[in-house]
């Protein structure tokens, strides 16, 4: 049952096992998976399993003003080395992602609590409010509040489908859990390493992955203005048609990120038009463009040809287009110390790990603007990330735990 | 106030003004415009209104089960001279479109009544229900079922903005028009000719336009399935991308209607991705593609070229694709010795008309299958067709009187 490795750990399988099964069974959605949506009641059920859980190891459970769980050693004031990750999911969701990480947050405060106290930083859990993005269509919002990289205003302005604010959702989120206790000064700045485990959202080579680099998402929204008009009675050529316009713009987005080398990329996933019947020529279409690179040459680049392909298209066609920066995203390094640690303490175990980047935020990224930050991947088994089919095997689970432990426990005294 | 012709007809510029404006105050929209929408309670009270006006010329008007408006000659079996046009409008709509041709009906009613009764044919007026699409996303909706062109069965899948069908629209209109006599089966064969006059719907010569032929709208609904996933994390070389595949296919249908010679047109009305999210890869578009064409050879080689680039761009990206024919339109040849009168008859009076085409429908193009018939457009003038900018001019509205009642006399004995 427990992962061969040098120190002998106290990470356990099947408390591992039967913390995600608990989590898992709190909220299903109607296709099976689970559905624990960002700031929702099913999220405050999960955290509050979890604080329970950090309450048995002697921790003190403490919510943010941002929803996030702090579990704190009580009675120290001084450095901390964090873990956690997230308990929202995706609607129809999978059983490791977000919470796959959480669990081992309180393995890690476990091993590195039954270590000798001679350390003057204690181990603590950071678990983060409303990581996933569907609900209001924009992700990592209790970590980004966190480290202020998200005003509050623009929790009024973000909306979910039944039209419930950001705002609203997290003040219900919080009176949810109003029988915790408040951290109105949460000790960002007391961490002196932090670390997430997650598990991969790509399918990829059998192996740890450790990421030295996150793509933060830089998205675009263009708006095309052309001329609408009766389908039948203009001509191919007076037409000034948003949707050929926007086309246009569609397949230069393609072009301009196949030009840039592998982790660059931009997709155009959302495009509405206007008026929208199949009998008017459209006048108006709005695109939104997501670009994301691990390096910042690149994705500059990206968003230079992509502007000027729109410029191009719209002087070209005669309509008007308009490009806003919605999310200005740059891509985020992530402590090259941690990680090379990570990695020679895999090698010492004789697990395999190498490098590699992630294209999809993390909470970790914001948290590393304050403190030393270290991501690992777990190999994703079973299907893809994000849906009840995603895996993940008890072998590299416990192995990630031993490598966490061991990068950490060098963190103690400093 | 009386335009100059040859005849002397009893056609009357301060009746005709008069009822238009009547029409017009019927249902104003939120915009200031006209607001009749297809089987509504406002164009039922316009209809009530025609109903009356008719019945003051010695009609008996009646209800067809389609919702269309017979106004016939009393204890008369014999052959008819019908005209009128429709009186529902788009959503802030025109105080000339539908209405104009309605009013004529029966100007043309009075004017051939005041001939000497030594035909065999009578005048009749024929308003036609639910010309627009805005409502329904269907056109023609009367006509096409008293044609026999639209199966009753289609009016449950047709629904509004509010989820209402097109089959409770209809009852609910006749419902409302219970006090008028039904006419259960209209006599549509006993129609010897049938005129519309209609305010065109393009701006364009100061002429009359005499339509030799209207093309139907012929529509595709093309779904492309590709693969959805995460923005961030697939590479642009891996990808199924849905969107990026339909806006290869929204080009090619630009492109191959660009090929072809004027009239000849194809328009990407509609557009919908899914999933829907900025941060997803589209893994479904779904398109609506509306073509048309005057002639037939060109619109059926739009549409082969078409269907080849939706095969070519699917095999090339590694996508599915769907194509559905929704509605198969062919282009509908007028009747041509009506339109040579007309010409003719426009020639003798000193107006200036001209042949055109239609690239919109109109009712008249489906009872063309039952009877000949004849499309007359008058000059547009102020600002666009379908708003409450759209004009026409007294002068033109008296000539084209005229020119109808030239024709249409010649009919009475047959």
């Amino acid at each position: 049952q427990r992962h061969g490795g040098l120190s002998g750990g106290v990470a356990d399988a099947g408390r591992i096992a039967d913390r995600l099964e608990q989590l898992w069974q709190i909220a299903r959605g109607p296709a099976g998976g689970a559905d624990r949506p960002a700031y929702s009641a099913a999220e405050a059920r999960a955290t509050r399993l979890v604080a329970g859980w950090a309450a048995e190891l002697g921790l003190r459970a403490a919510i943010d003003p941002y929803g996030n769980l702090w579990a704190l050693p009580p009675e120290h004031n001084g450095a901390l080395l964090t873990s956690g990750s997230h308990v929202d999911t995706v609607p129809d969701g999978g059983r490791y992602d977000g919470a796959l990480g959480t669990v081992l947050g309180l393995e890690l405060v476990a091993e590195l609590t039954a270590e000798p106290a001679d350390g003057n930083a204690r181990p603590a859990l950071l678990v983060c409010a409303a990581e996933e993005a569907p609900r209001f269509g924009a992700g990592t919002v209790g970590s980004r509040l966190l480290a202020g990289l998200l005003p509050e205003s623009e929790l009024d302005g973000l909306h979910d489908a039944h039209g419930v604010s950001a705002a609203r959702a997290r003040e219900e989120y919080l009176g949810a859990l109003s029988d915790l206790p408040r951290l109105d000064r949460p000790p960002l700045h007391r961490i002196r390493a932090h670390a997430e485990v997650h598990v991969a959202l790509r399918a990829g080579p059998d192996e740890l992955g450790v990421v030295t680099r996150v793509a933060a998402p830089r998205r675009l929204e263009i708006v095309v203005s052309g001329e609408a008009g009766h389908a039948g009675e203009i001509g191919m050529e007076e037409r000034r048609d948003a949707l050929a316009a926007a086309a246009e713009i569609v397949l230069a987005v393609e072009a301009a990120a196949r030009a840039e080398p592998r982790p660059t990329v931009a997709t155009v996933g959302t495009l509405a038009v206007s008026p929208g019947a199949v009998s008017v020529i459209p006048g108006e279409v709005r695109l939104g463009i997501d670009m994301r690179g691990v390096e910042a040459e690149p994705l500059d680049r990206l968003e230079q040809t992509i502007r000027e392909a729109v410029q191009a298209t719209g002087a070209r066609r005669r309509v008007e287009t308009r490009t806003t920066l919605t999310r200005g995203g740059t891509p985020v390094a992530l402590d090259a110390e941690l990680a090379a640690q990570a990695l020679a303490a895999a090698s010492a175990r004789g697990i395999t790990a190498a490098e590699t980047w992630s294209g999809a935020g993390h909470d970790v990224q914001h948290i590393a603007g304050y403190a030393p930050a270290l991501l690992v991947f777990i190999p994703l088994r079973g299907g893809q990330s994000h849906t009840p089919q995603e895996g993940a095997d008890m072998s590299d689970i416990l192995g990630v735990a031993d490598v966490i432990a061991d990068v950490m426990r060098t963190k103690l005294i400093g």
